[in-house]
């Protein structure tokens, strides 16, 4: 199997591993770039795991208003030091976040915000499709189980598929922009208004 | 008392009242602008009062970040229609507004949004200051009153003084657009994100 200079090159600016590291794991990916980040991260070769317990206190706020005015959205986004903030590299990801949040409308950062109420709604939902489809008792569970998975892809921003590349999700994005970086980063809240909607 | 044509049109752009009322309470005001509109409003000469009640579905979201991206704010603005959404005047109205939250950070936009709790705890602290300051009893309670009253104008966008020019309130600045564009308008909600701020 044949590797690249500009796969390598590619793999190491998303997860800041080593070079050599990046092509051993091209070679056992077969040069499927996505596998290979799995491989460094398995190996504890990307360094974004290393970052991620690191202190969080500089950052950006951005925003994006879609064309037309009707969404807007305001988004903060953490990193260690003002430097990083202003690097092309972190405002591009809080312009990609901001976009996302406008178009995806998720309703939490991750998964722990989402309110027990909420999910225990949903959860009494698919509980009652999968009883009324006539499924036996003892699949209902694992059904009810793999439909709220899906549901927390949706509702949490970190879980959903980037819409630029929905073969990576934001979370896979914000990890390659804290290898890249060598910062750890957390996206800590955003707000999303659309015109008229209703008020909780 | 002289009335110059360029108060009487001004006045006119700012309460879209008719011409010849513009002038009698201008002269009335004896030429003060501010009074003139007073007069003009307890008439109900000011279109601003009629447009109150309508409905508001349409509007825009604005937002600002200030430079150095530590504060940002969403805010949205409704009006009744896209039309007057799209006016330069609505959206000079909705660029100061998002600004005016950037600069004055309000808590709320109005005074009934305000949680119970704050207002207590307000009262409280005042009450304690009076007191202890060796006011008598029968005084506290209009001291209290009148500390109560300040912090509204400071914790409630539309009590603000506008930040642009502190003679007018964000209250007054609205009613103004509401006079000229011939439409309600209402403040819906805002988000005002600092950076790192303790989230409640």
């Amino acid at each position: 199997m044949k590797i690249s200079a500009a796969q390598v090159k590619e793999l190491r600016e998303r997860t800041g591993a080593a070079m050599m590291d990046c092509k051993r794991a091209l070679e056992e990916a077969r040069g499927d770039m996505e596998k290979a980040i799995v491989v460094l991260r398995e190996r504890g070769l990307s360094s974004a795991a290393k970052k991620a317990g690191r202190a969080t206190k500089e950052g950006s706020i951005f925003s994006y208003i879609h064309p037309g005015a009707k969404i807007g959205v305001l988004i903060e986004i953490n990193c260690e030091t003002d430097f990083v903030a202003r690097t092309e590299d972190f405002q591009e990801l809080g312009r990609n976040l901001a976009m996302q949040v406008a178009a995806a409308a998720p309703l939490v950062v991750r998964r722990e915000e989402l309110p027990e109420e909420i999910v225990e709604k949903e959860r009494e939902i698919y509980r009652k499709q999968a009883l009324s489809s006539g499924n036996p008792e003892n699949i209902v569970d694992k059904i009810v189980e793999g439909k709220l998975e899906k549901f927390y892809h949706e509702a949490c921003l970190m879980e959903q598929p980037f819409i630029k590349n929905d073969k990576e999700t934001v979370e896979d994005l914000v990890k390659a922009a804290i290898a890249k970086l060598g910062e750890n980063i957390v996206v800590r809240r955003f707000a999303r208004f659309q015109l008229g909607e209703e008020l909780s």
